[in-house]
């Protein structure tokens, strides 16, 4: 069992999300204060308030992601390369991009693993997050998916883009096991409609290293109330002799 | 009432779409050579495969139609037209855009006429589609939008990413009377669930210079069973002296 020791920590595991396409300057503010408020581990936004972010975020420990090829994940690479650097130029710590399922559709694992290998390998330091849209994936896809992205050192295999239903806790536990046994070296990511933390709980115990949710704040805010505000105080206890 | 020749002259009105992200490349070949065999004004497909369409659709009359910034929009300008380049590279005759929707929220209606600017300049003669997405916008944010998206010299103004529930045929025509009042000088593309060709002859007597449909195919070939295929021979006439 996964522990969680605080809302501190609870917050340091979870990357609150907000990829709304249609948010104005005030409202992505106000996201971004409450990411820095709770110290979450990362804010990932859309990119027209990567530098907003990166501004907020300055004397904070809380990374800026973003995203390329999203959520479709069907553009050039070559367009996914500049996509991603200018979201470095711009600021971002981060990089999420989303696989081009065409290749899985024709099977052109190798396509894939190039791919993944060309935008990491553009990015150098900053971290590549890799979606692999598990919700339309058989398993046997995954397994080839994740074992070509291993091979192309991304740092994190992720498992939705949010816009499609999100998948069951058990569908959820199912993608890590699967990562875990054909991808045992990348970090796993999972973005699938955790909206309390007793789902947080159980993702992050099944294994995930990060969970990115658009209900971080509610999260850690419900955490924080009932682990850290409630006021109990227990009567004496006198043990018997 | 739009008047509708025939089946030739439906097909040339109708940009038949396929924006799905999960198609292999024989499901691509067989949907290109659908395009080809009842010869559409264009072919818009994902961007991977429009080597693919050029090939295929090579000796046609057909166009091949793509997509960038799609479908939220919220990319870079610099991404943007860096996709755009990549797609005319590899043989794109029409680029489809989304507007960035946070400048609407945000109300700053000048970096979308700038960013519509920069896309056209860099694409030069290839013809430039703006989707607004009207689904999410206020009609005075519309009007906003249009006007700027005619100053900045765009091919067309386009309704919809498909992304999103279809508009009633009432919307639609309330779009057309927006944008022929805000934006005269520029041609509208309806993309908005038009699945029956009584529904796109609706959209066309509306105003709309071309329809998007990923039923194209359907639609035409009823359109031919019921028009041009019916077996009716009148009985003659003898007319009164």
């Amino acid at each position: 069992m996964y522990r969680i020791k605080n809302s501190k920590h609870l917050a340091s595991v979870i990357n609150y999300t907000n990829l709304s396409n249609m948010i104005s300057e005030a409202e992505m503010t106000e996201f971004l204060n409450q990411a820095k408020e709770l110290n979450f581990n990362t804010a990932t936004i859309n990119p027209t308030y990567v530098p907003l972010a990166k501004e907020i975020l300055a004397d904070s420990n809380v990374r800026v992601g973003s995203v390329i090829g999203f959520p479709l994940g069907f553009e050039n690479t070559e367009s996914k390369v500049g996509e991603a650097l200018s979201l470095v130029e711009n600021g971002a710590d981060e990089v999420n991009t989303v696989i081009n399922l065409n290749h899985v559709a024709s099977e052109k694992y190798d396509l894939i693993e190039d791919e993944a290998r060309q935008i990491k390998e553009a990015l150098g330091d900053t971290t590549l997050k890799v979606i692999i849209e598990s919700k339309i994936l058989e398993d046997e896809q995954k397994a080839n998916v994740v074992i070509r992205l291993e091979n192309a050192n991304v740092d994190y295999i992720k498992t939705s883009t949010g816009f499609l239903t999100p998948n069951h806790i058990y569908e959820i536990v199912n993608d890590i096991n699967i990562f875990q046994k054909y991808a045992p070296k990348t970090k796993i990511e999972v973005y699938d409609g955790i909206d309390i933390w007793k789902m947080a709980h159980q993702v992050l115990t099944a294994g995930a290293d990060l969970i990115a949710s658009n209900n971080g704040y509610q999260i850690v805010s419900k955490y924080k109330e009932l682990r850290e505000n409630t006021q109990i105080k227990p009567k004496p206890i006198t043990l018997k002799k």
